[in-house]
């Protein structure tokens, strides 16, 4: 505790591997750490990623001390030669290496246990029984490779494997409880996510303005993916009570400003709320796709139980499906072109009627990069949705390449669902 | 040049965003960063992230840059009040903020172009005008927030958006080329990647045990993705001709090797080849789907031109949908349920005539988490395949979650179709 002097708790994140820095793997140990953490009032300052290589793991480890109070590290612990941790660890802290009869009991019990008797035979072997001097032991209950963690000028190093599975366990059962445990004071920290389709980032803020007051404990953070958008609202108090307290006003707050913007909330999809509002009132959707070609339909069908509420779809790339399939008339066709109102429509009374479902959504575009015209450009798509009340078919000019146009389209198709079933149809 | 002084180059990437640190988002930008610089010779040694905090991001540039001769980072560079980047790096560099120009012009013409003409009379934009003196503007051709390169110290430093798709057009178009125009030695370095579906990693790694040789400049990289794998061969020598002597006859090697595991080659997806091999063999296809729920169609239409080849799609997830628009008998279903050989036999038949393809796929299966029986767990899925031979239809067994025994679905669907159509349906 006297290493933190009272000041906040500078936490540094360190990920050694090769793979991390060719591209080849996508670094997940990192983010998995650092919403652990913030789930328990820790805040990751600095992420850091370097190879198995011994010098830039020691200058990464020169480097983060220097401006952290805790540097938690993952990989580089397993047996074979490239794996250099421990080795860097020791040198740039001035320790010597020697066998830890923990360590070497830890990794009898797990080759045991594992029934791979043969690796404590061989040379490699040796590597993973052989840790800095004043080191601690991590338990690792699920793998040969321990981890350890030490004190090197008042910063607290934590070293883990880097399979992500025996990490987690490592860090909720040993790196977690001694950070609190050491917290100068424990902020309790609860939060609200927000998914939002439809306006820009710039929108957004206008909107949300005020809502986060750093100095009350409160914060807002603009995530923007592709196509939605993440709002997070992050209260931090001294207990949970405060910051639920500090939390509810603002959450009523951010939604009333929202509006019509909000698809979903925390972790629920839009297609997800979609599946909640027909299940609520009981109708059921059948889909006519043309230039998204089964997208709409593959998301529709991610959430589980989905066949609850959706019946069938038709995938109608051809005329000639169209026709069969959905029942458009060939004068329609003819007349106005497959990607028109009057054939988008058709396509949703059809499929409605085929398969008698409460509310038929079809769409039909020119995804490209082929096909546009001049008067109907790549990017020109038409949504129509038909319920028993009648029909609503609207036309969209879309941007970007053939995936960005299939996926706004297949996005958009299904917030229309989304607003026509909470009655916010907006224009 | 002269900053290198003939050594290697060191190359950091730098991530800036809270949300990076906080679990929300994956960081892919440096992965893209660190496989594209890999194809051209040049390796990260180094990656960063930090939070949209001046301070943090100033001590990151002052600590990469002592280390580093080159910075490429990515992030903040946006319009909100979050974004901090462009003043922290002014800051760290000893420089003033000042009115480009060049970038004023640049946001005028996407905002005009992107129709949201309000953007410029917002207090926001003011931000994206204003550049740290002695910088050069890095174009932006899809999106507001204009890059900059600047050299502090003897290290070059790069700023993009990041956005991804903007980001990568940049890192290609711009930082890529300035990098490899200012290397001590240019190595010339021609790549093949193959892509697999299939085998397992350690099979693969048997499989081309000894192509590989480093000390001749041909390396090999196995990258295990989902539920693919890619491999790369990569061939270093000091003029194109050389590389490619190198390579040529490794990439034989491996395409005899990986025999029928091998899918495609390069950026062809498994859809695009089998786009290929319909369109070469003049055949069409239709397709029926339950568990999938549209997902083989929309990875089959996410390729251009796809409507040479694919008529239509049935989404049958209701047994009424597959007997109306498959024509699946009701006493079939009884019989043996949806989820059965004689049902996917039906199904692909079905389709096949009522689209009148040359060939009928239908998939039928359960995806989860509910529904599984003893007989037919979770996972437990049927591919049927039909021509004007006949029918051939197989029972799989896939684990893990809904989605992911949907993607093993569909991705092994349209493998069959490969194999099928390249005449090499093996056990």
């Amino acid at each position: 505790m006297a290493y933190l002097g009272g000041k906040k708790m500078r936490i540094a994140t360190l990920s050694i591997g090769d793979e991390l820095l060719c591209g080849q793997v996508t670094d997940t140990n990192a983010g998995v750490i650092a919403a652990a953490l913030l789930d328990n009032g820790l805040r990751v300052q600095r992420h850091m990623a370097v190879g198995d290589n011994e010098l830039d793991i020691m200058e990464a480890l020169t480097d983060l001390h220097r401006n952290c109070d805790v540097i938690i590290a993952t990989g580089g612990l397993g047996p074979t030669v490239d794996d250099m941790t421990t080795h860097a660890v020791a040198r740039a802290t001035g320790r010597r290496l020697v066998v830890s009869e923990e360590a070497r009991g830890h990794v009898q019990r797990m080759t045991e246990q594992m029934g791979i008797g043969s690796i404590l035979t061989s040379p490699l072997a040796d590597k993973q029984v052989m840790l800095p001097t004043k080191t601690t032991l991590i338990h690792n209950p699920t793998g040969t490779a321990c981890g350890f963690h030490l004190i090197h000028n008042n910063c607290y190093m934590f070293f883990m494997p880097g399979v992500p599975s025996e990490m987690q366990l490592m860090l909720v059962d040993a790196v977690i409880p001694f950070l609190i445990e050491r917290l100068p004071r424990r902020r309790e920290i609860v939060c609200c996510r927000f998914n939002v389709f439809g306006p820009r980032e710039a929108e957004v803020d206008e909107l949300l303005r005020g809502i986060a007051r750093p100095s009350s404990g409160l914060s807002l953070g603009i995530c923007v993916g592709y196509p939605g958008m993440q709002i997070t609202l992050r209260a931090e108090a001294d207990s949970r009570e405060e910051s639920e307290a500090l939390l509810a006003p603002s959450v009523s707050a951010v939604r009333r400003r929202l509006g019509a913007w909000l698809c979903s909330e925390g972790d629920e999809t839009l297609a997800g709320k979609v599946a909640g509002l027909f299940r609520s009132r009981d109708q059921t959707l059948a889909l006519a796709e043309s230039c998204t070609g089964g997208m709409i339909a593959q998301m529709v069908t991610a959430v589980a139980g989905s066949s609850q509420y959706f019946q069938e779809g038709a995938i109608t790339y051809s005329n000639t499906a169209k026709m069969r399939q959905l029942g458009v008339p060939f004068d329609l066709l003819n007349q106005h072109g497959a990607v028109s109102a009057e054939v988008a429509t058709a396509m949703s009374r059809g499929i409605r009627a085929a398969a008698g479902s409460d509310v038929g959504l079809a769409v039909t575009g020119i995804a490209g990069p082929e096909g546009g015209t001049e008067e109907k450009p790549v990017g020109t798509v038409y949504i129509s949705l038909s319920d028993g009340q009648g029909d609503c078919c609207r036309r969209y000019s879309f941007r970007g390449s053939r995936e960005q146009i299939r996926i706004m389209t297949a996005w958009t198709a299904l917030d229309r669902l989304r607003r026509h079933l909470q009655g916010t149809v907006v224009g």
